[in-house]
């Protein structure tokens, strides 16, 4: 399995004197960028998956066909820069995880032209920054809940609260409440031609969601659970050639 | 359409000398009991609904075969007294709701026979008195949302927490906040053979939600909504005795 | 309620001569054009519809923003001219489901850009003309479903034939078997922001299935079910500026 | 994993001389019973699953309570003699479900008293010997799709028609085709506490359809599918000791 961390990694490089002191809140939590906090936890499944990372700087934001039509799962990250995610590429991606790549959408992630394009809906929530955080399983079976306890501490995170504007969830696998009175559906998965999509709501970039060993262990089962169980190959709609009576005049069946 | 409003009463008419402040708390809120509390909820939705009240303490718990075949909508509330619904009425609401009936499941009916005939699951949750509530609706489209806040303050009420043992609901239309740190899938539907079912939790014994304006509302929606849209008069399973083979060579088609 | 029924209108109008019998053929059965056909149905349901047409010929394919904004329901029967429906008024489209209105997608519309761009997948299926369809209900209690029988005699349709290419509906009401060894799912719904939306298969633009007493009275339920229960004013990702602990500290609770 | 595949046994063994043609027709098929055949299935998935048989003949028809909590995937067979299956230890199925266990309901199994306690409805459909079934897969993505095609010739089988009373499913994998005219959602999953549940319908007893290749296939995917992620092991509802606040108290967040 091939996985490919994609970030926009606006903040980590923020050169503007007054951006300094947030980029090194950012850099504190994740010294290496977002995507290889992220790609160190996927690396926690083993030598069975690889993983490399691509950014919005790099050229065609580091997913060229070639990449995207080797990645199995693709995890993205982004914040500010949603706007600069080329519209093409977008369609591209929205193609291939149709045809069975996995996809995972993390935090701001919400707001990102990938969920709207693909899900269709606005993605809209409300929020509010330095908020405490617990989140509820309340889907156990779920191959992502897999050894997840039935609530667990997030701590301090970004609060994102209902009414989160989404296509009704195929399972909604975690709920989380925040202490200035507020509910979230913070863990959703979604089908999409063949595609497995799960978006997952902690990662504020100040915060250090993607330390912690549950959430740690959610993305990881996340990434697993929404890897192609097979691609398909033709798109269109085609004319029924051969149907049942055609088979059976023909000897075939 | 025709509604019954099911109450154990039993908090109601506790003669023993140390159950009556907790007697006078449940009267004070509710003087005629909650069947009729409940009751003139129901009535709010005008002439074109006649609503009767059952309890346990009455012949055949109220249900009787006639009552229970003119009854298209059935509001359940129990709580110490689920054991004394005998199984031969429970087995007989469940094949109304089969064929048709409404059921709406309130509050402590969680623990109820009646959800864990109908549903097949345990109705497990987790629980303690005394707490805050604020509900959240996240199905703003659904028939019982309508004229709904987005969120609304419950205020004091029981806190039911998760993960609430139900099968995967149609679709979840409320999610509670609790100040002491718990979230609850509180209003939630589902549909068995031609029947629609909801369960909502507000509505402990000695708390005002069943005097909440918007609570009401949501009664009222609701009773709407499980309303049958026609009944299943057969059951079992018939040989297929005239296929469209059949039709065609008798010249039906 | 306003519905406005929007159709192509395009084989109704053709010109080249070699078109005039399949032209012809189109005229036998919806003399006034398909739009004006599914006028007539919704027109059954009394006086308090209000509905008129729209085709791809009229100014702004007589989808004015007033036109829009005014609609409550809009029913869009497509084949040939899918490209020619301009973007902008596809998008406009989408954000008024999403705020609200109901939206029923006739036969080929499943190739439409509405379908592609709300529901994200590519509506691709199998397909092939003059076949024999019967239609089977198998979610007897859902609105849609009201007075339908079990199953029912479709009769001369285009087969429309799985694999189909739909996120998971919400509910899938209706099956249909064909005759050349395919099956569909006919009738679907989702939600989508406030918007509800329902897929129906049948109407290939020579058959005369829109003249059917059955497929009539699920045009009609659906168009009363997808209804608005009411719109979405408000859209965008707002700060929480007042919590529950805002709320009180204002002693506002 | 423990597979334990559950058979009435019946047709197997009839001694009535009226009956020796069918038992012969049926031996012809399942030489070793059909819970042997379907034990031969489950043995392709290799040596990291450990298979066994039992049938209603066995000391407690073979499930006793450590055969049952030993079981990670209960695979059930039966026909006619439904009524013969104790209700305890259908209770005890049921609770084993709930826990985490497997269950997988073959064919006639709609009838079973499991299939009616667990979901909740009548298992009711149409039925009729010696048709022709092909059947469609509409969930390419699922698990318990990997591998198989869009569709595939069942050939001759059991009619199973709609409409089938069940809930509605969490996943609809397969509908099939019949050739006297009729449909059926043929592969349909739930969750029920911890628990998965598939039926599939092909498996009429004097049918080839378990020596076919793909229904092979699918069997063995769902009984991987259906194996439990872990188990629950308290049950009741607790009331809520430690809260937040309490936990935020004792200074152990």
């Amino acid at each position: 399995m091939k996985v490919t961390v994609w970030n926009e990694n606006i903040a980590e490089i923020l050169t503007d004197e007054e951006s300094q002191e947030y980029r090194n809140q950012v850099l504190a939590v994740h010294p290496n960028g977002i995507h290889n906090t992220v790609k160190e936890i996927i690396e926690e499944l083993g030598d069975d998956v690889e993983v490399t990372t691509a950014t919005l700087q790099d050229e065609n934001i580091g997913l060229s066909d070639e990449v995207l039509n080797n990645t199995d799962v693709l995890i993205w990250w982004a914040h500010m820069g949603h706007d600069q995610v080329p519209d093409e590429i977008v369609a591209k991606i929205h193609q291939r995880v149709l045809a069975g790549m996995g996809l995972i959408l993390l935090h701001s992630a919400h707001y990102s032209k990938l969920l709207k394009t693909i899900l269709g809906t606005t993605g809209d929530l409300k929020w509010r920054d330095d908020t405490y955080e617990r989140m509820f399983c309340v889907n156990p079976s779920h191959p992502i809940a897999k050894g997840i306890p039935e609530h667990f501490e997030v701590g301090a995170e970004e609060c994102y609260a209902e009414c989160f504007d989404i296509p009704k969830p195929d399972d909604t696998i975690f709920i989380s409440w925040f202490d200035i009175g507020e509910v979230f559906r913070s863990g959703c998965t979604w089908t999409r031609g063949r595609g497995k999509i799960f978006y997952f709501q902690p990662g504020h970039e100040t915060n250090t969601s993607y330390h912690h060993p549950v959430i740690r262990q959610i993305i990881k089962n996340a990434t697993q659970w929404v890897a192609p169980t097979g691609y398909r190959e033709n798109f269109g709609a085609p004319h029924i050639d051969e149907t049942l009576e055609d088979l059976r005049a023909q000897g075939k069946l």
